[in-house]
């Protein structure tokens, strides 16, 4: 079967809200003569008809086959094109949060001729329609998906065409310097001056500004995506009790701990403002236990995924030739070393190691910080504009390699029109980015990765 | 703390739909002067005052505290009394579905004077005000919490009031024979005729009429509320065949399996409009195996737990004695005993079972059918006024007592205000149904089992 594709104006629908029980459920629907289509189905289908733009209707689902069976009691919301989230004409369904009437509704909306929305596509209709660029579009992705109030902030800003503004006006730059190098190209010679006018410092301010954005891909990612950070060590060496610290600590818990097995325990954290899955780890340890094998297994694995470790030695038995055998092990790797339990413990502290207390509280500020050294990121307020998406990073790459090769052309006093076309490969990436340059593909790439609703 | 007390007019606030990322969330506003408090926190202040009802506006939700950082963008759907679901001013805000906003957003109204709502508060104002009674709230949060499409259609037509009608025809008979009685009250002794000329056809009617309303709590509970069935049998008898079988035949599932362990698997179903949780339990059987028998004991847990047990037998192996064993211990409880594999089997259906065999999947209907009718449940064309609720076939079974004990009062010549004071409990009881008469405790009963935000 063919995979559907992206349109626009073709009605679609989809539950815009999680499929869950709840008190209210909203059904998304967009595309051309929706009001229409959804009034076949609506018990005052001529008032719905008539209805202006931003304006609420309350009245009853109907079955497409039977009209005298009732679906569901609504509220409809009428948006005229263009003064929609899409741009165009849209409905949404306030329903209630029921599972089999929120199918009911979706199969009788089906039955008029509306399809399934694909995931993202009311927000590609938005970009496509010019409600929102494609650094926006990718924002409110992000912001649905983001884990803390910072990494809220950030993706809002985004949302607010922050990154938008940057790139345009980037773009602005490389288009003046295009218009002095076609100047050139159409008065050639001694009608006007030669090619070393062209102000170098300029070019290496676009490549300053281009590479800058680029930069604040490291942080911009690590807020939206989070990072993985594992507690391990010996059985008994402390681990949970500095993990439940945590989640005592933390006080902006976005969900809670939710995948207890017998092998880890792993919950969602805040560490100011960086989104951090936590993992408990089971105690790793020989065993010729079958079942205690494969928990060390899993372990392993969670400890292979993990982007931190945070491995934890008992001060009390100090550092053990096993703690050794597994430290070594992770060398290549970002490891925080902690000295547990050092109330009780009179050795001194190791080199290389963060000295902690789960009884007394001491050293959790230490911790806390070593693990935001060792995530590398900046220190924000939460209005910087900072890119998040790989796609969006490696078209700066593009941009800001394009923009080199023009200065390369430049000095070595390649002709013109050399310039000029890496002067415009370079905005072609810069265009990608915010979506006027495009194709099928890239959109489908993109907006694939949306929700559904959204 | 004092607990919490359900409230009208004081402004609540809570989210509608559930908590979870996706792509559109609501939260419901409700309560004296909500839209002024709303505008506080609003970057058009003036366009939402002046909103009329049933508008929606477009906006960013702001800081309480720092009005230049923005919240969300969000649209703003403004309700103004009488005219929205609680008969009180209303605001919804249709926001990102972001966690980290939605709580964001959430504070920020606290900040301006409005506070979280209890479960079911919106509904409890709804009937306060008298937009709905007391059965139709009830609907509200069967219908939220119905598993299947008929479930869902049996709680939309009570919604629609249908329980109410019967309940308000009956109170209306009961209070025609009460006007025949305070007449005689009134003018008693030979001005009219005696108490013998109360008609006691029209008092049984009156009973047949509650009752056969208090008989449908059976039915309608099991539509609601579903059933537990239970497979088990010997490791190996084929329970995990049949249990995909119904995973595989049920066109309605609501939810995938969720609850896969060690242990058990679990799985809702729907079975011709029953929701049916279906356990598929671990083999039973004798095991020296610490982790096995855990295993065996939650399983037998469920087993305990469970309305229905299917109980299968291997036929190749026939009944063996463990099966009698087992069968035995289950002898007082509904039992379906299943012949499986019957097609590699070459012995004769014992009796009491049904053949089954998930190769060619020839006694299905048989084993759905038997389930069905152990569930004692009444054929449903889904329009029928069915109670679901423990309180009201409570309150019902009172009205009857009390309109047998007038009917004995009659007969045995007691005084007309005997005969009164039972016909007005009967009223009174039928009242609290309705919602007519109730008090504080009865409400905070009924309402704290709505989700929040309903």
């Amino acid at each position: 079967m063919k995979e559907q594709e992206y349109e626009v104006s073709v009605p679609i629908a989809a539950l815009a809200t999680p499929w869950a029980e709840s008190a209210i459920a909203m059904i998304r629907i967009s595309g051309d003569d929706v009001v229409r289509l959804v009034s076949k189905i609506f018990s005052s289908p001529q008032r719905l008809i008539e209805a202006e733009g931003n304006s609420a209707i309350y009245g009853k689902i109907l079955s497409c086959d039977d009209k005298a069976a009732e679906i569901d009691e609504v509220l409809l919301f009428v948006f005229r094109s263009p003064n929609s989230f899409t741009g165009e004409e849209s409905v949404e369904i306030s329903c209630h949060g029921s599972l089999p009437g929120i199918k009911l509704i979706l199969d009788a909306l089906f039955a008029v001729g509306i399809r399934a929305a694909l995931p993202g596509e009311f927000t590609f209709r938005a970009f496509m329609n010019g409600k929102v660029d494609l650094t926006e579009a990718e924002a409110i992705c992000d912001l649905v998906k983001s884990k803390t109030v910072k990494s809220h902030s950030l993706a809002l800003h985004r949302l607010g065409g922050a990154v938008f503004k940057i790139i345009d006006d980037i773009k602005n730059k490389i288009l003046d310097i295009v218009s002095l190098v076609e100047l050139q190209l159409d008065y050639p010679g001694d009608e006007i001056e030669d090619d070393t006018e062209l102000d170098l410092g300029s070019f290496s301010q676009i490549i300053d500004n281009i590479e800058a954005l680029a930069d604040t891909y490291a942080t911009g990612r690590i807020f939206q995506d989070g990072i993985r950070v594992a507690l391990c060590g010996q059985t008994n060496s402390g681990k949970s009790s500095i993990f439940n610290m945590f989640l005592k600590e933390d006080r902006s818990i976005v969900s809670d701990i939710h995948g207890t097995t017998r092998d880890y325990l792993e919950s969602m954290i805040s560490l100011r403002g960086i989104p951090i899955t936590l993992f408990d780890t089971a105690g790793i340890r020989v065993s010729a236990d079958p079942i205690e094998m494969e928990g060390i297994r899993r372990a392993q694995e969670v400890i292979d995924g993990s982007d931190i470790i945070v491995y934890v030695v008992d001060s009390v038995k100090g550092v053990e030739l096993q703690d050794d055998d597994f430290m070594k092990q992770f060398e290549d790797r970002k490891i925080l070393r902690v000295w547990n339990k050092a109330d009780l413990s009179s050795d001194k502290l190791p080199d290389g190691f963060v000295s902690f207390s789960a009884v007394t509280g001491l050293g959790f500020a230490d911790l806390e910080n070593s693990i935001v050294k060792l995530a590398s990121v900046s220190e924000l307020t939460g209005n910087e504009a900072l890119i998040d998406s790989a796609r969006q990073k490696s078209l700066l790459d593009s941009a800001a390699v394009s923009m080199k090769l023009a200065v390369d052309a430049v000095k070595s006093g390649e002709s013109t029109d050399v310039v000029a076309l890496y002067l415009k490969e370079s905005l072609d990436s810069l265009g990608e980015i915010t979506g006027e340059v495009t194709s099928a593909d890239i959109l489908h790439n993109i907006f694939g990765k949306f929700c559904l609703g959204k």
